[in-house]
């Protein structure tokens, strides 16, 4: 393990950090706030230790084995998250450090899941920060890094891997910059093109930038103590739906349609599967409102279809009070926050294609309960998948419903009524936001205690990280200096 | 597919099933009750149906193939389940012929789980009956009918595999009749010793088998309304506790102890995790209890130990009413719901063993996301454990927590609350009884509609049966007629 390359790169990687802040101080002092001290203070703390580390632990070469990429991943999303925190503290904006990092975390893994429980009385400099994190870490600060770095050497891929989410098969690509360029490309048009419909339908000029960074993140902070349902505009929820689908679905796609000027691309199978459960989850909990819930078809439609969007792309934006919708209506949500969107995608939960192989997978090996010994080849897409990566997704969908079940134990611990430490357990670990009841769209996380936000922001790294990136650092043959492992 | 074979060993076994019933009968004959009708037009028609089958049928050979065994065994138990029913809807003790069939399944499933509102008011044969359905599903209907089969042939092995529940590992069995005679052994003496344990306890006669039979079969169902609370007696919750963790171990072990006169097959990984767990969640729950509930550390410890032995055996009797425990008590016992007992046990869920691979094959598979080509030997107890295996158990875990979350949808759609709705599949695929709330332990099922019921009944079988038994004879190709499938 090569720690000096480790701290090197870290110390690179917080020293383009600090420059991002440079935008909310730039906001602080054009609106003359009372956090510009708050921001000052951080860009100094963490621009010198930036430079510091990256200083006296000069990286020679940028090459590295995959063990350090998990670990500068991992110390990445640590450092931003410990460093992103303080201009919260310093601000006063929320009572305790850890509070600030949950506030942090849930920004840079795109969860969206708030303590503040007066978003707009904070200082525009706080929020356009808290927006930022969502925008930064939705493609992944790696990626970021990634694009920005001037020599890529073979270490990039280890790193991007260690970072993007979703199955393996579609990991490795060649050309590891060109992607990551390509893909912050999509994405900064995206969030061009939403903050400056948002802006025509409406909202304030940095209302609208805010609003679109958390949508094309998939994140969900809302600048509004009440969500989307403050603006209660047709014309801004739909725009917003659009965007959240669009943010839902595999960047990767995305990339390959425009550079092959064609729309073939889209015939993938989890992106169907994507849409199909859009479409289906719309239609029941629109009609579950109009018959259970007795409200009319036009509300019914409009709320299920933002909030289908918003759950299942892991937004986590409010439209309406969904705690107060029929039962059944939040058992599907519930749902949702566990299938998440596309992978490639900014969204968070299992991932739609993930689900899609598992359940080719079960259909399959019904067979070998006739005949133990038969060779069963799953594919997806024209490709075949390996039995190694079956194992991985077996055991990967394991891992989500064993932490979702000890950490909603451990909040139900804390106080919460059973169903609503679930929700705010599987809102956390799917990115997505608000969950039900104390923790639902119009309450925050606030009320939840010290010991249980610190379980939450766990859930919401693990959720991001998808597990493997954390908890292979809990294995002490990782830090061994033995090549052979 | 041999259908003749398959109606001709259906029709055996209803005749069987038919000489069952008399027992209830000779009761409702000795008290006089209004039930001696009911039992009779139902011994009529299942002995005639079954010698009509059985004759007509003439099975000349009991020779048959894995597909067969597949159809029998999923046979038994729906021709079980709709004959069991017919004397409690001919007694009219239940409103619908649909609630007969919940409360059958319930039985034979050992899951415990009571659509009749008011059991003391039946007549003693049928709550002799209802226990009987217990008794006779806990160790397999199918296992009892192979102890009885005179003739053995290689189908008995089959038949015996796809009943018996637990990983594929140590299913196949040499002279499979032997071991069936040894586990029927077993379960007629600890069923006996209880009994006469609870009988000088205090219970009365009929009580004491009953209760025996329930506690064996890890059922639950209760002659009174308010289950084991309305003895409110030490020594019987103690002496239910003891049995209740015996019958969610191994009978395997117990068989294989017993034969060889030794305490080694005690040293078993599963037994040693499942008795693990039943301490740790009794001192969380305890602790909880006191703490968060206010409870004397006396109740606490009486109670938490008696209701976990009892949820996690998914036995399903209540000692107090844990519907008005702390939340995190109800979690804990939400989740040993999911979790069940020892593979080779009477009890349902996921299993103990299957739990502890998948634990294992975590923790091994850290290691791919660093070595991707890794070869991954996982081993249970010195054995090793195939791939294949592992891909069974993560799909088998992946359609169990899949199965769960469709039911709670459609279950929540039927008008419960999520959490109640959650626990009412948990409970019924578990093969537990209660849940929580409106299905809790002071609570029934009665309140579910019918529709909700049907849902329920199929968790129950698709639980007893681990899926694949059920799941696979949706496959069109299963039942055409080309050997190679």
């Amino acid at each position: 393990m090569d720690v000096s390359l480790i701290l090197g790169i870290l110390g690179k990687l917080l020293t383009a950090y600090s420059f991002a802040m440079f935008i909310p101080l730039a906001i602080a002092l054009f609106l003359k706030e009372s956090s510009i001290i708050a921001f000052i203070i951080t860009i100094m703390m963490t621009g010198i230790t930036g430079v510091f580390l990256n200083r006296y632990f000069k990286p020679k070469q940028l090459k590295f084995g995959i063990r350090e990429s998990f670990v500068i991943v991992a110390g990445a999303w640590i450092f931003a998250s410990l460093f992103g925190a303080l201009p919260y503290w310093f601000a006063n904006a929320v009572p305790t450090y850890i509070d600030a990092i949950f506030e942090t975390v849930s920004g840079l893994t795109t969860t969206g899941a708030s303590v503040i429980t007066d978003v707009e009385a904070l200082p525009q400099s706080l929020i356009f920060w808290r927006s930022l994190t969502h925008w930064m870490g939705g493609m992944g600060i790696i990626v970021f890094f990634i694009a920005l770095l001037p020599s890529t050497g073979s270490g990039a891929v280890n790193l991007f891997n260690a970072e993007v989410p979703g199955p393996t098969n579609e990991k490795v690509q060649p050309r590891i910059k060109d992607t990551a360029i390509g893909l912050w490309k999509i994405y900064t048009a995206f969030t061009i093109i939403l903050a400056f419909l948002l802006w025509i339908s409406g909202m304030d000029f940095l209302d609208a930038i805010e609003n679109s960074f958390a949508t094309i993140a998939t994140g969900g902070f809302s600048t509004k103590n009440t969500s989307i349902m403050y603006y209660d505009s047709y014309t801004i929820e739909l725009i917003l739906t659009i965007f959240m689908i669009l943010a839902g679905g595999s960047f990767g796609i995305y990339l390959t349609a425009w550079r092959r000027k064609s729309f073939k691309p889209f015939r993938n199978t989890e992106f169907c599967v994507y849409l199909l459960i859009i479409l289906v989850s719309t239609v029941l909990i629109a009609g579950s409102l109009w018959y259970n819930g007795g409200k009319s078809l036009d509300y019914a439609f409009r709320h299920a279809l933002f909030q289908v969007a918003s759950i299942m792309t892991t937004t986590g934006y409010a439209s309406a009070d969904f705690d107060q919708w029929p039962a059944m209506t939040k058992i599907i949500l519930f749902l949702l926050m566990f299938i998440g969107g596309s992978s490639g995608s900014t969204s968070g939960g299992i991932k739609v294609s993930r689900i899609v192989l598992l359940v080719k997978t079960a259909w399959s090996e019904m067979k070998r309960t006739v005949h133990p010994q038969a060779i069963i080849s799953i594919k997806m897409d024209g490709k075949a998948v390996g039995p190694n990566t079956i194992v991985m997704l077996g055991i990967f969908f394991f891992l989500y419903i064993v932490t979702f079940a000890a950490a909603s134990l451990i909040i139900a611990g804390t106080g919460l009524e059973p169903f609503d430490a679930m929700s705010a357990v599987a809102a956390t670990l799917g990115n997505v936001g608000p969950g039900f009841g104390a923790v639902g769209p119009t309450s925050n996380f606030a009320g939840v205690n010290l010991f249980g936000k610190s379980v939450l922001t766990l859930c919401m790294l693990l959720g991001r990280l998808e597990f493997f990136t954390l908890l292979i650092l809990l294995r002490p043959e990782f830090w061994r200096t033995k090549k052979n492992w």
